[in-house]
């Protein structure tokens, strides 16, 4: 092959991406960011390209980023330890801070680094940031040994509460890629650790985005759970229900798919549950055709 | 190889472009269209996706393009014989009006209808809308039988005078795709008819372009003509006296180069003459490593 | 008189202007040119100045022009053959592409160059143009040999299926006087002609303009039509039905009036039927009380 | 003669009228209007409507106005006497009330309310309204009995300091045209009187205006003073002091053409001393060739 | 106290103030400005001082003023005598000319003066100035000798017809503060006096203003009107009829709570009556806990 | 005191600090905030308030924050030593994550969060956001034990290069308050810590911010350093050398004022060494005659 051939393949790789190019220019993508795409470097490295490729044709997307692993190893490093109820950490004072040290001032740091080496204008945010976020206790109850319902503090888990997306347009107007750590301000003056895919969605209705993209550890909805190739591409929000009863969505997935449905049901384009362990896992869902995930849309 | 391995392989070649859209976004690139690359269908689509690319990818091309076959074809059509002095058409007034009709209602449409077709916004121009090319007649003198110079009328061929290109702004500003024909008006109320690719040179010099692109049919500048391996990539603006003096600048490259100085000269970021009988010879210019054709630069 | 007293006299008639003036600044009118005025050289040019005096006290006029006389003289030059089919030209691809050429290539570019001569600020425009016009085929049927009704095909002749008048927009906020030729551009990629009177009004109506004006070589309409001061000065939308219904509205004058109809419905402020056959038609009509042709209103 | 000959007549004079529009289109024209224009209502109403064309058509027109003559017939009602030292009226607090009163509440009001009787979009402002002029007391000396120099207190007259033009811009930009009141504050917080031709002259440098007209009751410079005929139309500004010396510039033809000097050598494109006696004076200056009065140009 | 302690103590009282300073941030807010807080010097310093801190700290205030007892002694001064019917003044031709002169010319200009003076941008208007407001003559009927109804001729008292905010809208994105005198035109060219609260009311609603301040000499609605402690602080709009029953709201108080509540009606967010006796009564009533005069909310 | 009279104490300071801010509206500000002033609770929650009043009266507060103290408290508490050279700390890569984490995670969002919580719109921003701070490794060279200079590595200690105010002035024009932790990104990807003095400097420089206030533990520049009522509290920039000289400007001082000389140099229009002990420092600094520190200009 020479050097003339090689040229030629790429330009026709590049002008089989025009038509995407063209449909999506001027779209605003909300991407949750975490899971194995966040934590081995390769990954991370072709995330952030994809996220830069994204914005050069003209997308506006915004990261919003998890980090429950980094948040662990912190707290065992200060010798903290963790106490679950329900799967959701208990969150006292101590625990607070150093999550947010972690989220904002390591993991969302790094990312925002690491776009801007490879030439972008990013810039980190916390929810707490021109009150982007605003979030309040969230409740939970459990029965207790006579069988009795009764409230349980979870500490400073937060549910959001109000979105004020002003900070967000105004950074996307000029340019820049926003980078979202997913912590609240609560009208008590209190920071909250809000669940990172909840953030994300509440972003995207905010913003009316155009399209929400989960990556997570999974290839997206399978028909059988134990093989990948029976992936199901698009799913109507009114097939959810059936879906859920088939047990075709369940587990894990659950959660994941009510996030998806409220996001709809709040003006979100479509939503995306797609595999982040797939290298440029979000190029290959946006810009080729059917994608490797799973699309909801309304 | 698998869909995922073809995806991640197309993947792969869009973030290898990411660095040069990186470096263009919001540039001017002023492309003088000529040559096979107008008259073969298949050049000419890969051509029109070439430039959408680039608008696409946040470059702001101007697009200005000749078309002497087409109007020999219609001179021929209509019975009007041609006369030439020193390679110039001697242009009278029916020749005029067929060589407007033929660029502006033809092949400015045409251009036009095929990059509106591909999903582009382009507007097609002559040099008369908005006054944005004004001419004065070109003079020329010969030695007659007695050895004397004498005027020599070549009717309306004319030398651009003035450019304005606010037209230009208003419609680049707004996202369009400007498509220029190269007729000018004249004080005297009168069309003329304008070299192609001093056209081009002089609407790059007004509007300060990144870049102006010369497309030919000839690879660029040879070391060796008959080599075409002796292409020079990169030549500066303090080293073509020499080359000419050589004679590695020689015949029809020498008003070719001209052109390509005095755009460099006027503020033009850089010059580059290539080769439009390659396919995509404008996207494997802009985004390889050395481009295909010789780069003019300061 | 005196050179003060004929300045007096021109000073009061500028004055008597002022209130039409003051009425009608920053209003959209789009004017349908066509006809004698468009023939005639001494007519032409009045109709430049008329179109400058209007812009230069602040109206924004759009020009939409016509040429079916041109397009004969030119297929007959070419030696093409004309085929009609209920007074339609059957418009194969060699007659669609010689229309273009006379249309966009001779006449627009004409009128812009004469209004660019005159101190104006024109930029020339076919349908195709950012997509301005877009066309579908024209269907027809006719009865055949066993009286059945049958598809014919008039080949590229379009009606206008959407306009898209950004374009215009940006042209007109910057001050241009944007003159349209009466192409557009189909899904298929093919270029079709359409009727011009019909363009004038769907451009019209897309621009929700205030007033449209159709130059003809008729008075207006005459309630009787051998009696040229019969004129009928302002008709209402309401009244047409009954008009039509008298013989008053009848042949050629049967789809000015539809059109002007389809104009008032679509939200134009009003609609004027001129005669072109008097030098500054399009001043008098608006310059003066009652106007010199028919305004149709809502 | 016909209404439609009527007709054409009239649209001949507003098409002469076109070059001088495109001409002056988006110029600043600063007018002090003053003397008998100012006190006859058939004169005022001219000037209204001459106010009006010019910003119809696009020009921006910036009014100052005088009014000595309703000062002295409102001081006489009250019992005031004046008192004058060098024909400059020794102005004490009340006096200057009075003359406030007159100008901002009277003459200013009137021509504002014409205006906008006529159709127009006039706003009324004092040197006082946004800091427009901020003046100090202008100083005398006279010589005392003994033959030494005094100073003189002559009140509340004024010498223009600093002009803040921002508010004029403002108001401009929005399409009002402004009638200045020829006040002043000073930095002592009290109000001062101008003389209006100063302070018209100081506006027009501080806009840049393109023209400075200024309304009298004289023909303009004349070469004979006795024969009217004597006008010079043109003088530029270095042949003002040859001028001056030959006697033809002199008596109170002085101060007025040191004013116009003043604002030429400001910035100022061109000064007109005009008769503001002859009806539409400012039309016939502005849109006829030559014009009507004595123009100074750089 | 040590120069220190002052300072904390003045910066403890600024941040006291935040609270109210946020919360009025960009509000429009009018204010009708007369009685003893016009007359007396030292209370007119504070009102200005007032307006500017408002201004400075992000309000925008809108000023409308009174001046019925100036008008008085002026009218006195020229030997005017004054004839009133039911309490208005009837208003021949020279008795609107004064008013005017004392309103533009002397009570405005005093205010715009005073408030540049102390570091503010104002601009004087009155109702004339950019057809701000437009009047019809009051009209007005009373029975006659014979007890029959019969129309009284008031002169140039007006009433408001319709209000063009424009003027106001500019100059306060512009960062002026707007005093403006109760004067309007009529249709017929005349000039129409207003009574200034209903003038102030008409601004107020057309503004959709957030707060309309009546400046009075009394301090509010009392419940007993011989006891100053028995101000009512809050009134809401429908307990208005109640109050008027129960003669709390009588007399002189009736007109001015029409006006509140039509200007609620209209869409103000408040309306306040307060005492301009009391030095700073507006710092007080918008910068203090409850304010100290009455507010009527919708 | 009743509470009118306390009110109208209260109006009286405002009006007091109405020059104040007349004079400082629309200025920026840069504040560089640390020290006990943020350690302490109380004197905390006075520097918002006074940010935020700043804020609410027109003025563009930028703050820089440092955090030494802080670092070291969570440098122990995961066990870290910490090894110094002159002073710096030779700051590895773990050293550099804590250390980011602290400033970024903790102070940065602690700032935010209270400035917001008390009505405020702040950002947080590391020197990494929108590439704000690049930096370059801090060379040093000590002595070895040879006597020879020898480079030394202080690890992730940076040197500001260069300064992209972009996001500033952006969130400035939207009205938000930025909140900045130095922490700045190197050309080769790495994070490196800076002196917050110095990338307040570099900031403040970098805006041409009208002011930069630097919050210290000392009252200013004292003349006799064991006398307080000694403060010096202009001090012009010529004046330096000698105050150094004379052994005035000593100590931990130096470095201080060769900051704010750098930022005069820069085109800082002033800059203010102040004792952010005293609560309120801020405001009394600004908002006083003469202020509390030590203020340097040009």
């Amino acid at each position: 092959m020479t050097p003339l051939d090689r040229g030629l393949d790429k330009a026709r790789v590049l002008i089989e991406a025009l038509p995407y190019i063209q449909k999506f220019a001027g779209k605003t993508v909300v991407i949750k960011y975490g899971g194995h795409a966040m934590l081995e470097q390769d990954l991370k490295e072709k995330v952030m390209l994809d996220l830069l490729l994204l914005h050069s044709v003209g997308i506006r997307p915004v990261v919003v980023h998890g980090g429950g692993p980094e948040i662990n190893s912190m707290l065992t490093k200060v010798g903290k330890e963790s106490h679950f109820i329900r799967g959701l950490r208990v969150t006292d004072k101590e625990t607070m801070e150093i999550a947010a040290m972690v989220l904002v001032g390591k993991l969302n740091t790094d990312i925002v680094s690491m776009l801007n080496r490879f030439g972008g204008k990013a810039v980190g945010l916390s929810g707490m940031d021109a009150q982007l976020l605003q979030a309040v206790k969230k409740p939970m109850q459990m029965q207790n040994s006579q069988g009795e319902l009764e409230d349980v503090d979870l500490g400073f888990v937060g549910e959001v509460e109000q979105v004020r997306p002003g900070i967000l347009t105004t950074l996307l107007e000029q340019g820049y890629v926003p980078v979202i750590s997913p912590l609240a301000g609560g009208e008590d003056g209190e920071s909250y650790n809000i669940n990172a895919d909840t953030a994300a969605g509440e972003i995207a209705k905010a913003l009316k985005a155009d399209k929400f993209l989960l990556l997570t550890d999974v290839p997206g909805v399978l028909r059988d759970v134990e093989n990948h190739d029976s992936l199901i591409s698009v799913i109507e929000e009114k097939e959810i229900p059936k879906l859920v009863e088939e047990g075709v969505i369940s587990g894990g997935m659950i959660p994941k798919v009510e996030c998806a449905q409220e996001a709809l049901q709040g003006g979100v384009g479509s939503v995306h549950i797609l595999d982040g362990r797939i290298p440029h896992a979000i190029l290959l869902e946006l810009f080729t055709d059917g994608g490797i995930g799973t699309m909801f849309q309304p």
